[in-house]
């Protein structure tokens, strides 16, 4: 088997500093346990965590909106282009072994819904935490930062693949 | 212009009575009030409200998940075949030109977020409030029953198109 | 069942005046036998075909691609917003009983082959005829003008529907 | 930049022995040339393409059509998982700089559409080669082997980035 573990990590396009200082770690420590980083391939979070990842060597995916590449930040290697609009949200919730959600608004929102809809592991730094009622029994996962958000990723994605 | 109001409601395939009961009032006032019925086309609020929208003659659309029209619930008019699974809830929140919501779970959730994502209008009938601080301005209207969420739906809807 | 037959008119949005005059007539017949036209809802032959189906008092569905209603023709009773740019043209293929190509190019022929995916019957006037041996037993069905096409779907869905 | 280039190899899930052979060696071809498969991630001309790059140590991206990851073929490094049945096809035909088509029925005539109704080059091996007169201009590339596809997708895309 050639799979690999992937980590989808979702925020917004235009984020404060301080998420995009934890998203570039977030991604360097994806890089560094050897996973791949899947992201919505635009800017903010998108791209602070596909530089993280390639600063540690890493491969970054990224899923775009749009119907040409051209709107792919510089630090994602393989584009993947869908002509989807907001669309691509569910891809790239549906595309990780987990999710790791930092900060985001409405279409962060939707990709957690997604990934819970698929049963996915979906952790949280700083993000959402819908009301629990309704989720089904799904819950999110609260990581107070980047390292401990990869490490409980890694752990629950191993669990279920041994 | 031909071009009719559509109002979409969404809500479970898997409903309480109560919710049944408001999504069938819904479908009424809808066809009452000369718009057309778009919901997801299955079962539950789906098809209360399309059930409702036939019994005062209006016209239904069901946006279905599948690759062929055989699961559209038997009060659908015009079964549009997606084939997107779950991604048809884009469509059905893009669809509407109010959206409105009873009950509902995670696919519900990504209908709202949607909605709001193109700057609906969005009334709810005891279904989710997302926290207001990461809805970029966006606010779920509350409405009390199917004839005050309809209401309230028909007034924006009317007052922007004016 | 309130299940109506639905007919998809697919071709260019920018047109031969020969093709649009066989498209409005389609519309008109498609509405005369008291089927529901369904097309992309921009211009060219989707134009033309909800221009006759509105003349005769038919009901007309445009699926866009657009993320909101502002591109349907001024001939679209119910716009849905799919937001999903030319991948909406699966869509259309996917909605109608039977799908009716008149002339068309690269978009055209995408929906002819995901109708043939689906076993739609294709009906077509002076379009892609794909060379068979690759058609997986498919045929395009050819007719002279516009009351024949129509004829010969309505006479498949009714074979099959019965 | 990180940027890599990306070849996308298109064809049925069952395919003769012949066309199997030439996918194998096209994914050989593109992993020695440094250029990333991409593919359907299934069966058939998929599986042998993606077998024959990661021989050769390249690197390789399926884009399911499921809403989980178990349909990935065991050469597949990263799968995308888009729920979205066959209008994925598009997906594939959109992010390879070039597309090479190996054989193929309907599916593989839908991503040759879609590739040039991007504009991108299309090399063909024993494929459709769809009537000219409506192509827009638009041509089919032949080539007699793996060897010249590769060549020939890898000279347009360098000539295009120049």
């Amino acid at each position: 088997m050639a799979r690999r573990i992937c980590i989808s990590v979702i925020g917004a396009s235009v984020a404060a500093e301080g998420e995009l200082s934890i998203a570039q770690e977030l991604g360097r420590e994806i890089a560094r346990r050897g996973a791949v980083l899947i992201c919505g391939g635009l800017t903010g979070v998108m791209e602070a965590a596909a530089k993280g990842a390639r600063e540690e060597g890493g491969l970054t995916i990224g899923i775009l909106p749009g119907e040409d590449s051209s709107s792919a930040n510089p630090y994602i290697d393989v584009p993947i282009v869908t002509g989807l609009g907001f669309v691509r949200n569910v891809i790239v919730a549906y595309s990780g072994d987990a999710v790791i959600a930092v900060g985001g608004k409405l279409g962060t929102l939707t990709e957690i819904a997604f990934a819970f809809m698929k049963d996915k592991p979906v952790i949280g730094i700083g993000t959402w935490a819908p009301e629990e009622g309704r989720l089904e029994g799904h819950k999110l996962i609260l990581a107070k930062d980047a390292k401990e958000a990869v490490k409980k990723a890694l752990e629950i994605i191993n669990t279920r693949r041994a």
